[in-house]
């Protein structure tokens, strides 16, 4: 990447554009994500110099037969056009652009200054590992589905789950607001499921609910949250907002906070958004499709997402990676030489497909992952 | 579009597949936009037959060359999944599926029950008119901008707009809670400007500030804006959150509300996420990339956005158009013949462009918008 100086963001896009056009359009993606108008027609000169984006380095990528060419684009913005919002951040990076079928958001670098204003994770590896009494090991996740369950069958499922010993058992992102199980029913059902577990087993499972709604709603269902006694909270901050994730949520959880991916889409590097962002949002953990399951995500961009999540930035807390969608117990050796055991395994549906040996193929999973050792994936800092 | 019983409903997707593997391609995205898991492993058959999604239909499209097939698919989803959450809304309909690359979200039809439970404009075309005394005629539009602007040069800039006799003057969404013109320190001075002119000429020009950061700030932003007696409010859905958009803002603002597409990307068609859904959360007005300016919009898509504002949606009142993203002055016939007097028309780097006479081109601008007439493209309904 080029470099720019400490008070500018340094955003790395990919065009699609023929060569002799590339100048022009680099030009002017980096009007339109500033300035959004002709700089000749900025006609303060002191903004003129400072405010729009710049254009700092192009450089062409291989040619794809059938293509027109691609470039990376390396465009700086002004940090003081961001300020400390997260979705202020997001729309300097990728907010009208988004719309422009010829442009990705491939990376971005962010000024300490910026990253100094951002909340980043309040328990990070560490406190989520904590929540869960787990010491230095990986943890084990699994997820309550399908929606449409009544409170009372969620809690029996997660009382199953928590005496086959699964450290973390979170709602399914699809399980909401809805009448058939509303917040303030089901979330102290599977809580006092999941506690009569641990006062059986002697374990430490927590639970995560899903977090769905407005301001309004959310603040509701955190205090129903606190008062039932949960360890962690789930939410999908593109869905509710990064600002709302990272003012209301990151300030109220009291617990880790584990971002969902909905809604993030294909335009923005996963490991940029799921990884740095979220977890500078706040994420304490970040659930991402792992290669070889129902997305298309590769393993070179898994293994960036968890690099993201948790290389060194500023002074952030690291952020437990958790690979999941369409995982299965059988890839759990593979999974954990794969990302090491700073890592959250999550198993939902192959868990459920065991029918009535559900709670065997909980604890075999659960077991597996509690006994894993090695140093393979450690943080490196 | 196939059909889908009352309580469903009915979404519309286009998936890039080879032919003999669309049917299994779309099972699967039903199953993922809905249980997240294998049909045959939920236990309940009361819930089995009722919450995943369903293909309806599958409809191949014309094929591209060098391309997979394509296909439209049909998934009806239950609305009992929805509740009345925006954001859950948005989760069912393209949550998981957002981060697959062979799929886009093309249409949605809502059930009753569901636009029943959205909020929907709180004002609509004619509470806007209203806003700016503007009778039955289209509006006029502009921004302040660039980003970077202090106070008070962001208010000498909005008083000669209103002097010129613009209908809305509209923060540039670019602008947000920076040092250099805070939210509560700019918008009571450019309101004070605006308030001048008004008195000076008789006018009715209305300013709208952009709202950006958490729900707290919102909440801090709402009552300033209030206080200085601001006629209508901008903001980004996709930035903020729907559920924030929809919750808060909507029920507070107290004037009418402009959507902005920012990050809004590309999987969505614009028509349903721009046009139905963003008014459906409650924008009175919704802002778009028209044709021929800086962004790919085809006429047909614009055209699509513009009816989806309009057109009758349960008992929702209709959402003003507002083609925008590098329109000009030479323009303005032109769009006006294409989008009716039910719109309005924003242009604002041609504006600034003029630089000395920017007051004199806003005013050809904001004469000929007003004495528009005719009845092309009023709403029928």
């Amino acid at each position: 990447m080029a470099t720019a100086p400490a008070d500018r963001l340094l955003v790395r896009y990919r065009i699609e554009a023929e060569p002799a056009r590339i100048e022009a359009r680099a030009s002017a993606l980096a009007l339109e994500q500033s300035v959004e108008m002709p700089a000749h027609a900025i006609a303060d000169a002191a903004i003129r110099a400072v405010v729009p984006g710049r254009v700092e380095e192009i450089a062409p990528l291989p040619a794809e037969p059938g293509r027109p060419g691609a470039f990376e684009v390396d465009i700086s913005l002004a940090a003081t056009t961001i300020g400390d919002d997260p979705g202020q951040l997001l729309n300097m990076l990728f907010g009208n652009c988004s719309l422009q079928t010829d442009v990705r958001l491939v990376d971005a670098r962010l000024p300490d200054s910026l990253l100094a204003a951002l909340p980043g994770p309040a328990f990070g590896i560490a406190g989520l590992r904590a929540a869960c009494g787990a010491g230095e090991r990986p943890l084990s996740c699994t997820a309550l589905k399908p929606q449409g369950m009544a409170p009372e069958a969620l809690a029996d499922l997660a009382g199953r789950f928590a005496r086959a010993g699964i450290d973390v058992i979170k709602d399914d992102h699809g399980i909401a607001e809805q009448a058939v199980a509303p917040f303030e029913a089901r979330v102290p059902a599977v809580q006092r499921a999941i506690d009569a577990a641990n006062r059986a087993t002697g374990g430490r499972t927590i639970y995560a609910p899903n977090l769905a709604g407005g301001p309004g709603r959310l603040t509701a269902q955190l205090r129903v949250a606190r008062d039932a006694g949960v360890g962690a909270l789930l939410a999908c901050p593109m869905i509710l907002g990064a600002p709302v994730f990272a003012e209301l949520l990151r300030a109220e959880a009291g617990v880790p906070l584990i971002a969902h991916p909905a809604l993030a889409g294909t335009a923005i590097a996963p490991a940029l958004l799921l990884g740095r962002l979220f977890r500078a949002f706040g994420a304490d953990a970040t659930i991402f499709p792992n290669h070889g399951g129902r997305f298309g995500y590769s393993l070179a961009t898994c293994k960036a997402i968890a690099a993201a999540a948790r290389e060194p930035l500023g002074n952030l807390h690291p952020a437990m990676p958790v690979p999941a969608g369409g995982m299965r117990v059988d890839r759990v050796d593979e999974m954990l030489a794969l990302f090491g055991p700073d890592t959250m395994l999550l198993i939902g549906g192959n868990l459920l497909e065991a029918g009535d040996g559900l709670e065997a193929r909980a604890a075999a999973f659960a077991t597996r992952v509690r006994e894993a050792g090695g140093d393979a994936g450690r943080i490196e800092q």
